[in-house]
């Protein structure tokens, strides 16, 4: 057995407790895994966390409430921090790389907005930066690239990458509710909270395809260079013609290469029904990489939760106990290579689902198909499944072929001046992913 | 840039052949994510692998058919072994460690046999022993369970990795033809060999579980250990019925902790059609792993093929690489911890559907049932589906609730022996996997 590796341990809520238990309960494990004894020596906490149940378990002596006193803790090798936010979380991270300790973190906002600054830092001090919980909790998402597909050109991410919101999609699909009550279904059942924004505005999503696509593409996406769409327009409607014409609706996080550029976006959108991210359902999270020597693999798992989370982060704790087990700092030869342009949403191709409401009588599909025609827009399908008789409207849906966004925003900005359209219900791209 | 890194191959094969067009088309950004170049030194090759298209793209000199010749080429840091079966190759590679050279080898066999002796073989010459290629192609497999999951106890894997089967099964649910049709018809596509043995007897996967569940458990489990039962005797009756009940079939190698022990067996089973594996079709391979900590995760992905498979071999080169180019050896920690007990096939309790053609006559289901009862079998359900009023007989067939091997061939055995029962057309294990 080498020597004692300390761990300092910031943040003990629900994912640094579970963390807490599991290098106790494991302990014997772990330091037959690393070779060494992991020995957790301080605990940064909040007031808060001291009543509960795991802090209640744990000797008193171990916790802090004041920074410096936790980073002049001697011994601590491996910083773990389990705060979460963006502050003071970044600043936490660079006092821990700056004094030269390794750093394990599940901060998706951090790694997606700092990444590439703390990362150098990293490097810089000869320490390592591991953040595999930030995305996907214990799926293996981060070392694949790093390591495992590392040969690859990676074409595309096409990614369920935040539960909640699958499971809202999942039940309107299933149970043909409306996104209300679907989104009421997911608080009750804690996978939503009280404020959603974050899950169904896709901010969450957001920050972990900038972490991905900023890896398989080895150049640095923010967040703020991602299109985003959440899934709060959707309406069951849209979810029976969806079924109807063979498809199911997905938020997906989406990152490709697209004429030298990247594409990065998170918006709902319709898939076949047969591809399996379609099969994807609740609160499950899947990740389908495509390269060009692996083809396409696919990783499926929860993609939160404590114990999935923990997973990740102990996984962490023991490559990076491994590496100064053998005296080797950070081996991450990651440097962004190529600062590549990011592909404005109005240059994008892809086809198109358009649901409208227009006035009930001959003549009007005409007018709409002339608009479309106009912008260089083809349709493959155009139905009216339904009208309603006392307004006197009918509901138009549009499948077309492929045609670029900015046509499509023009096409749909006119439409919507025509006096026979009463509304533009819905426009949800479509992704052709899988052949097979 | 540090100093070249020095590779030799062993086999120009498919494999060897797209290994060596990868090493060659991607220098520049192999070189750049290892720190060094890496430069193709030696070439062992059979005298006909020189007539392929890419021995006729390299350097002659770069050959040798020599065994001698090959291991006293100076500057061979990584000898890559892509020669496939068990002998010469596990020579070579003993030989390759024991001249201290690290290994990186896509030979499901030889790790499946001799992995134990050839991980020491490693360690004690501080070198590495790579074989990420020798499971499901490009998918990530092995490292998982030895970087990402580490954390977990690993409960149970549930993997459909034998793609040729798959593609066959596929055909036999899909297209409702015979085994032997569809076996024809992936010989056609290339998808089997002419001597399909390998394959359909489930030797191939055999292999491939062995080398899983021995990292999963931190055990050595051999292929002998492990019971094997191939997919020609399934009938496109079974398929039927599988269908009308809800299930799909599949080959499955199983690997999980029963009792302390280890439960290791390839065989048909009836899996729910919902379930996320059941829906894994044609050659695609995918492997579930069910965690302690991480829940289920599922890795999907195509696992055969010379690209996926070279995606595999060379990001164990790079990551060999930068071992060498840090200066440090075998990192790996993994021993086997514990000889665990593998189950023998009689101990495992599982549901089993059982298709019998028997004596079209009533109180014939009665003294079937009764066989069942006496060995402490129940029946959750038994259907006669089918009669064959020219020859008399009828089909019955039974689902049981969950029951113990030996029992259940004992009854079997009882049932063969009753006058009534013509024949017992097949028994398949029923696996509860997913709940969800």
């Amino acid at each position: 057995m080498g020597r004692e590796i300390g761990i300092g341990l910031m943040g003990l809520g629900v994912i640094g407790g579970q963390v807490a238990r599991v290098l106790e309960e494991k302990a014997a494990e772990l330091a037959q895994r690393v070779g060494a004894p992991l020995v957790l020596r301080r605990v940064k906490v909040l007031p808060v966390d001291l009543e509960r149940a795991q802090a209640k378990k744990m000797p008193r002596g171990l916790f802090t409430t004041d920074d410096d006193e936790f980073f002049n803790t001697p011994g601590i090798d491996i910083v773990v921090e389990l705060i979460g936010g963006e502050f003071p979380a970044t600043d936490y991270i660079r006092r821990a790389l700056k004094s030269r300790r390794h750093v394990v973190t599940a901060n998706k906002e951090v790694i997606a907005k700092h990444g590439a600054e703390l990362r150098a830092l990293a490097y810089e001090h000869g320490v390592g930066l591991e953040y595999e919980a930030s995305v996907g909790g214990g799926i293996p998402l981060i070392a694949p690239f790093k390591h495992d597909l590392i040969a690859n050109r990676i074409h595309g991410i096409f990614a369920i990458i935040n539960g909640t919101t699958n499971y809202i999609l999942t039940q309107m699909a299933k149970k043909d509710v409306d996104f209300a009550a679907a989104l009421r279904r997911a608080q009750e059942l804690g996978y939503a909270e009280a404020n959603p924004e974050n899950d169904i505005e896709g901010i969450d999503a957001c920050y972990k395809l900038a972490i991905l696509a900023s890896l398989a593409f080895q150049t640095v996406v923010e967040p703020k260079d991602i299109y985003r769409e959440g899934i709060s327009r959707l309406n069951r409607r849209d979810f029976r013609y969806a079924r109807e014409l063979g498809f199911a609706i997905k938020l997906l996080a989406i990152a490709k290469e697209s004429d030298g550029a990247v594409e990065a976006r998170i918006h709902p959108v319709f898939i076949r029904e047969e591809s399996l991210l379609a099969k994807v359902d609740g609160v499950y999270n899947a990740v389908l990489v495509d390269g060009d020597l692996v083809g396409r693999v696919v990783f499926i798992g929860e993609g939160a939760g404590a114990k999935p989370t923990s997973s990740a982060v102990v996984a962490d704790i023991i490559s990076s106990a491994r590496k100064i087990s053998l005296g080797i700092g950070s081996i991450s030869t990651w440097k962004p290579v190529n600062g590549r342009r990011i592909k404005p949403i109005d240059e994008i191709v892809t086809r198109y689902y358009i649901r409208i409401t227009a006035a009930d009588r001959p003549g009007v599909l005409a007018q709409i198909a002339r608009i479309f025609g106009d912008n260089m827009i083809s349709i493959a399908s155009a139905i009216q499944p339904e009208s309603d008789e006392k307004a006197r409207t009918a509901e138009i849906v549009i499948m077309t072929h492929p045609a670029r966004e900015s046509a499509m925003r023009k096409a749909l900005g006119e439409l919507g001046r025509l006096e026979v359209v009463k509304g533009i219900a819905n426009c949800i791209r479509i992704e052709d992913i899988e052949e097979g």
